[in-house]
């Protein structure tokens, strides 16, 4: 049974679940950033899912960043697996600009994070949802 | 023809090829940190590599990141591509402790890089040399 890590679910938005993954929407206005959680169980590195989940996680973060390059025209995307302070795996996906706030620095540990007005976090969802339902592959089963 | 970028080649050592990648020890005794540059000419984002390139990448990163938490029994592995700064795909896997220095914060903008002495290196260099040897399926051929 998967469970989101509470301090995910309290740092983030629910975006939608891939084949393997939950997407979910970091609460920071500053960068746009999507996080994927694949729905497995006390795994903490993403070596040790396995192998299939691997070329799932994979497919799909790929596909992820590729797409935010493209819908926020991205100067860069940053792909990370950290968790050194949230256990559960979970790979972010931050898109840069060269006038980001931390360019070129990477962005954690830059100033404090700038939570989403309500109604513009609704119309964050609801433009990642239609863009991604468009982004056939990310949302329907990933072939093996 | 691919050329390693200046700014990596200045920071790093060179430890060995992989079927698609130069490995590299980063020149900082601080973290045990080695750095995979798929050897393609142009490319900055793992995304944009032929997907044959990009499933050979990801187990090679697996791979090596599964090395090295238990060859340095890691407590955490950092993976990722920023590339921010250098432009060149790269994509660092870097050991990290509960009592190393930037924990448990990432590692980026923490302090100053530590240069290895020059014997250090050296012996480093030959034990992970020796180590990923034994670690065939990373030195040798990928099965695609």
């Amino acid at each position: 049974m998967f469970e989101l890590d509470p301090r995910l679910s309290a740092d983030t938005y629910f975006v939608g679940s891939t084949a393997l993954s939950s997407v979910l929407l970091m609460n920071d206005a500053r960068y746009p950033w999507l996080i994927l959680v694949p729905e497995r169980q006390s795994v903490t590195e993403a070596f040790d899912l396995l192998e299939a989940d691997q070329a799932a996680l994979w497919q799909e973060s790929m596909r992820l960043g590729a797409f935010m390059k493209r819908h926020f025209r991205a100067d860069k995307l940053n792909i990370a697996s950290l968790g050194n302070q949230v256990a559960q795996l979970h790979i972010h996906h931050i898109v840069r600009f060269h006038h980001d706030l931390a360019w070129p620095g990477p962005v954690w540990g830059i100033g404090v994070a700038v939570p989403y007005a309500e109604a513009e976090a609704e119309r964050c969802l609801s433009a990642l949802r239609e863009a991604l339902a468009h982004e056939l592959p990310l949302l329907s089963p990933i072939q093996s």
